[in-house]
């Protein structure tokens, strides 16, 4: 089956060079086809390191060790496989994982637990060592290559290459931040799963840049879904350098800490939306603003519950705008709602105010903005001051053709 | 649009007459349709009642004013209005709710508390007044009607009319049970809604019959999914009129309540799995057995994670023995798991045991399985005694049809 270009794709950025930080990719063939799968980003020595991970309780090898060196805050390699998740293999799995630091551990004469190695792709089968080996030796001798060359080796099922940047004044001192990212879906029997890396010259100190991280991720990341679906492999990875010569941060005390923290925020957010707009099938991005909920987490749940309701998301394919089914997926949310204060608008219109629809509702300006490709869903509690914004896409015959009517 | 027959409708059954319950329908035109879509269901002098209703925060005043009612135990009617949920439309809705039962509490001469409502249909739009007052008028000057009838004038999306039965001795007595219900889910603008209703003769105190019917629903209409999706009006409600002239039930201990339960789950069972049945463009009706959870709801969550999941269900729509998107949302149900403990199995036959692909697993016998409309997925967590069983149905083109292609 042949999957076409999302029509929500975006061009390729230009990226900055990031100082520290070196690209290869190579052919390791962990499938039968023709093009580089495995992916070497080389870290400078005394590279800070961050990262979340997906908390699935059924994690692939490599997420549980890369939770466990994540924690010891130093990076000099990240080696990412795709056409393979290695997840679901047992010890096996591990073998493969393991073997892959120690060869890169050997060749970069660091320790094993500077290397961090992510893998996407089929599921239930080990990965193959041998291909493993080979193909980081073609990586190592290999010459460096663009961050869009590797955007597309650490991409699957994805139909765009991913990429988004920024960049922070910290004291007198510029930093940049480029990040690269995958993640769509999975054909069968492939797994879906978000990969996503962001690289910056900075000098942070491990513990605020995993701070950093996380408060960037539940905005971010966490805000985002497709089909409510949750991969084995869920991974984004932070390298600082330390190239860009900045008096270290080391937490939101020290001068352009928070510039640091916003510009990571920014890189983070256009990458979970780069990774929405290639959502299987998708035709419409959507955005939900939710607010006057009794907390921003609560917020986020209701939001998310609306991205992940069916109805929803088909009410929005069709181009519909049934705000009987907003109302239905914040009923059902678990969280603090008052049916006669909710209040929803599509693209700014209120078409519902305080548990009734609105008189003079003009729907005119509703069903245009509807047919477009950028869709506007606010819904507002009426009880307190908790705001959240997620983003999604909807559910169309392109994601049932996807993931049905293909045959692995 | 026409919505055609589901493939995995059954045809309805022989109901038993129920001594004590009186069934008409009416026209009383909720839609611009030529269909009776008011039904009245006259009860006996001491009927019992119990009821259980959707947990959701934005329920309709129905809900609201029969969770009320349900506790004082006493029902004599029940009116049911099809083509308006009558949900989402503040006080003037709770005053169409108390309208009708003051209408019928003068007719019948009982307690406005003893009128239950349940409406289904179009969201946002207050029920009108006027044709529920000529419809219930309609309704009392008319014939007593059949069981299917009724079962017909409740549904509204439905695409056939379901019902069930069941019989129990209680000591030297037979007592008869007789069920109906509607849902399937929703065509824009309406609200999917689960209605269910449940007769008998037996004597049964309200106190007992209310815990027997959460017990029955929780193993029944609370393990039943279509889209994970939960409507503003769903309700099960069962009516106990006594005729049948047995020992009154009055609690676990009394002759024959195990015998009455087990009759009851039975025929809660059946109507739920109708439901699924007619799940919006089903064409395989799942069931889904967890075993070796660490509880039984643990269990039962798990296994509605599954069932809920979209690429679980686009799997099996494909007919493709994914066992991988079964990991994926065993591991992301929120509830204790280890991957190298989980066992999967499709129609009887292991694919995965203890966190590994099966090594001589034979796909045939599987493929097999997966082309018939009766589909059997087992998970097996390997970590306690909890088991669970739930129903659901694929995802398809059909689902997509009917909820984003169709414009209201």
């Amino acid at each position: 089956m042949e999957i076409e270009r999302s029509p929500l794709a975006r061009p390729f950025p230009q990226l900055p060079a990031i100082a520290g930080v070196t690209l290869r990719v190579a052919r390791a063939r962990y499938k039968e086809w023709n093009r580089c799968d495995l992916t070497f980003a080389e870290l400078a020595e005394g590279t800070s390191v961050a990262g979340v991970f997906t908390k699935s309780a059924c994690a692939s090898s490599e997420v549980e060790l890369g939770r466990e060196a994540v924690k010891l805050g130093c990076a000099r390699a990240l080696i990412v496989n795709a056409g393979n998740s290695n997840a679901f293999t047992g010890y096996r799995g591990r073998e493969a994982v393991e073997h892959i630091q120690s060869q890169v551990s050997a060749a970069l004469g660091c320790a094993v637990d500077d290397v961090f190695v992510s893998s996407t792709g089929v599921i239930g089968v080990p990965l193959p060592i041998d291909k493993a080996r080979a193909g980081i030796a073609a990586a190592l001798a290999a010459q460096p290559c663009t961050w869009e060359d590797a955007a597309n080796a650490i991409g699957t099922t994805d139909t765009f290459a991913k990429g988004a940047s920024a960049s922070a004044m910290v004291g007198n001192t510029r930093v940049e931040l480029a990040g690269i990212i995958k993640g769509s879906g999975m054909i069968a029997p492939d797994m879906a799963t978000m990969l996503g890396y962001v690289f910056t010259d900075a000098d942070v100190a491990p513990a605020f840049l995993q701070e950093a991280l996380t408060r960037a991720n539940a905005a971010t990341f966490s805000c985002i879904t497709v089909d409510g679906d949750t991969s084995t492999s869920d991974t984004v990875l932070v390298f600082a350098t330390g190239k860009a010569g900045n008096a270290r941060i080391e937490g939101w005390d020290s001068p352009g800490a928070d510039a640091f923290a916003a510009a990571l925020a920014d890189v983070c957010r256009n990458l979970a939306q780069l990774v929405v707009r290639d959502g299987e099938g998708a035709q419409k991005f959507i955005t939900i603003r939710v607010s006057g909920a009794v907390s921003d987490d609560s917020a986020r749940r209701i939001g998310l519950t609306i991205a992940n309701s069916p109805l929803v998301k088909t009410a929005i394919a069709g181009e519909d705008a049934n705000w009987g089914r907003v109302v239905m997926a914040v009923g059902k949310a678990g969280e603090p709602a008052d049916r006669d204060r909710l209040s929803i608008a599509f693209g700014g219109v209120w078409a519902a105010r305080n548990g009734l629809p609105v008189e003079d509702y003009d729907e005119a300006p509703v069903s245009a903005h509807l047919k477009g490709e950028e869709i506007d869903i606010a819904v507002d509690l009426g009880l307190g001051e908790g705001r959240a914004t997620v983003w999604t896409c909807d559910l169309t015959h392109g994601y049932i053709a996807i993931n049905a009517d293909y045959r692995s």
